[in-house]
């Protein structure tokens, strides 16, 4: 099933090295060969089937790549791995992950499991987006949780206009705006008070951050839609859009943030058991009562 | 296009007469025949074309029904309709409403355009509730905007568990719960804080009453899940389920409600220059700013 | 310091026997008398010290009222001993509780100390509330935590006009409306999004049930304050006006419901160390991150 | 009453000029004389009760200071002559203000009335922050609105420890933490989800900005607390705090921001008519209803 694996870590530690070798022992079993887009593998005994490799190449070569972090961890990963078409998998050395939930200490029987074919998968959405000044595209920028325009360097709030597949929707003077995937519903979008997104959901929610009115709502709409957000603020250098956290460019007046789905899916594996709704009672703390 | 048309209207009074005239004399330029299940017709004069009826029939009949009244006759008129798959059209009598977009004085231009075949059409889910006693289904319900189960007679908060696809969602102690579709998102659902679906999205949202908890947050779900509600509360006679504000019945403790959404949709026809968003705005204020 | 202790138990059970038990052993060292508003008090060793006695009479004899139980059970004590002005303390047999914050297994010793006069008083804000139908007084109530008007076996929104100093305040449709105490801001009005009042502000929350509309946001005002709230639904029977959870009157149309505080404030009893914010913390999970 | 009237608007253009001339008109009918902080009088005909002034002067001598201008406009001049004990009032250029609640039209009648002694005064609550780092005071600032410590810079959560009166009250990942005084909790406070507060309340209220959590609720305390956010995030150069949207500071890890209301308020002074609740509707929308 899954030929060649890659690993993916973003630093080389003590509890990074001790997941990495439990890997390359359990998946030796099968008929694998791994890629290491690692500045070091030196800690990896010498082993016919390990290789070094680029970012680019393992994402090319690959067939499952194996994220081993946190949450934000994977989040790059499947950036560096997007747009080809690798399944991906996360071992958690942080907190309980949204997306990696394969605890450190069950990593043999997990991937035995996972590399025998008995697993779960499932697709997330990617955001792209484009940032067009004076109608030139000027940037680009993938997301796998959320992209993000919001007030920067400014206590002062920013005006913008949202329109849907070329519809007007409302505009807002407020901190920015949320535009999220069912993924990153529990990330940003959660803190700006939108609504929990179930995985698979074709859909993606905007969340206005902080707008100054009562009147705001999020509003969760087909992920077949194009959006664009217009920014109508007057003043210069006071606004940014992100994905994922990253910077993708700085803002001016008139400027429009154009954003859609991707064509390609993230492919997220699990263990067959996986429950993402167990996950969000762990983290949301769901069904506690204060009396 | 239409041959048939159905005429629906709550009661007969000054507005709703001056409509259903409208109504019939723009329709008579066209190959059309009218349907009324109303219990008196006589406010119009004979016509060869003009027929009364029961509800029954002219729901099976009728190629398109045109509800007379706010978006209440409408959810009403859609119940009586359902599941046979006719087109449903609203004139609106009252404010400006979600789903009844046309007004009155523009009855004639509007509908000499849909019976020329320049519509827009739109499909509604539409909910379905069983509820189960001891393992026996005691009751049935249909929604097109909301499915609660709520307390009911009490100042005491209920106790439910929810399921979904058979797995554990969540439990709360609250004021009930709200199992919305897409159109109900406006109504009650609004109210508990639920987030503005799009009416097109295949999702429903699940919208805690004033559950006792801070950890409280909608949920999106795909409308293909099955859900079930379990009333966990050990008190009798403390709640009671309803589908558009109907009820359809009171709960026992350990009763289990279950909710799906029906094959059939709702279809919908508006004027082709129809806009939801712009609905949203005039009806939520969007983009009103305090100061 | 307190010379007369009266007990106050809602039922007598393995539990609520072992505490009193201990009370009277701790007591009996320092020159105490103790009454009980109980059924029986043959569970108690005959003992020079102990009185049965009326809920009224120990209300009006006692310096300290002990109550053994959980909130609710203090909530009961509390209206039972107002408006005489008596110390109150909890024991907390249930989980932690927001009023009792004594634990069983601590009573020995934080009695003791209470009864060497080593303890924190603070006062609790009691509302007052009063039903007038075509100008006449109909019915009255106290309430430590809340008065609410809400909707009452029905499924429909009700409409209230609320005033504040006989100035208009707003209207609304909606499920009702809480006007809540500093203490009872951690319960019903939690549910209902309001905000949390430390207890000692001098402050009454209103706090809407899910308004039909977006522009709704709770108001803090000062608690010397007289509301009035104006039933202005035009349906009969379908609100009720409810104390901390009892009912006080269901209302009919053109009902007025005014509530004001009483001169009068509960005076709890904490062990000295009692910290507020650590019991908020501790029941509503603040400072949690779900990553 | 008044003798002593200063003048303050930020700009002197057409609508300003225009007020002025008309405050100078209506107020020489009593025995006033003006003093005006503004670069150029010259557009006032030569009059022997004008003179100009520096704002210090203005500050000190006036018992009345006119705004001119909106809520912005008064705010900087509540904070020009703050701590003087002046009387200040706001004529008001722009939309409908929370704070300045004179029309131009007409300002004739309202000053009549108002230097005839019959007028409304109430108190504002002032904030006072002072940064502390490594135990030393190296900045200070006043509010009227609020004190807002937020991420600056940076889409990282920043994370904060917030004491009242020494004792924790709770910490929290976010985009930061506003401050606000009854007048402020109709501005950035709002926006961020925080509860109305009555002006005349001695209250402030905490109001997390976009927490990452769910068990997020805005508190409200006396305002005779101390107040201190330490800021526990390990990443130099992310936040700042802001008085009424002014730098005060930018934030390293282990700085204190200490909060605390000052002795003295600003004196407000409204028409006799002037009802607060009647502003709130206008600007919030309150009782308006979806349909």
């Amino acid at each position: 099933m899954f030929k060649t694996v890659g690993i993916h870590a973003q630093e080389i530690n003590d509890s990074t090295t001790t997941v990495i070798k439990k890997i390359v022992k359990t998946a030796g079993q099968f008929d694998c060969k791994f890629l290491f887009a690692l500045k070091s593998i030196s800690f990896l005994e010498s082993n016919s089937r390990v290789f070094p490799s680029t970012p680019e190449e393992m994402a090319q070569k690959s067939d499952l790549v194996i994220s081993v972090g946190g949450d934000g961890t994977l989040l790059k990963c499947a950036r560096l791995i997007y747009p080809r078409n690798v399944a991906l998998m996360g071992i958690n050395l942080g907190r309980l992950g949204f997306l990696t939930d394969i605890a450190p200490e069950r990593i043999s029987d997990e991937l035995v499991q996972i590399l025998e074919g008995n697993f779960l998968e499932e697709e997330r959405t990617v955001l792209e987006c484009e940032v067009f000044r004076a109608g030139k595209s000027i940037m680009k920028g993938d997301a796998l949780n959320d992209v993000v325009i919001q007030k920067w360097n400014s206590p002062r709030l920013i005006t913008l206009s949202t329109y849907v597949n070329e519809k007007f929707l409302h505009s807002q003077r407020s901190d920015g705006l949320i535009i999220t995937t069912p993924t990153g519903s529990t990330a940003y979008a959660l803190s700006g008070g939108g609504p929990i997104l179930q995985p698979s959901l074709k859909a993606l929610a905007l969340v206005p951050i902080c707008p100054h009115t009562l009147t705001n709502r999020p509003i969760v709409i087909n992920d077949s839609s194009s959006i664009e957000v217009h920014l109508t603020s007057d003043r210069d250098d006071t606004s940014r859009v992100t994905c994922d956290a990253n910077t993708v460019a700085d803002l001016l007046p008139k400027d429009i943030v154009k954003i859609k789905t991707c064509d390609r899916r993230i492919r997220l594996v699990h263990p067959a058991y996986h429950d993402h709704f167990k996950t969000l009672r762990a983290k949301l703390n769901w069904g506690q009562s204060p009396c």
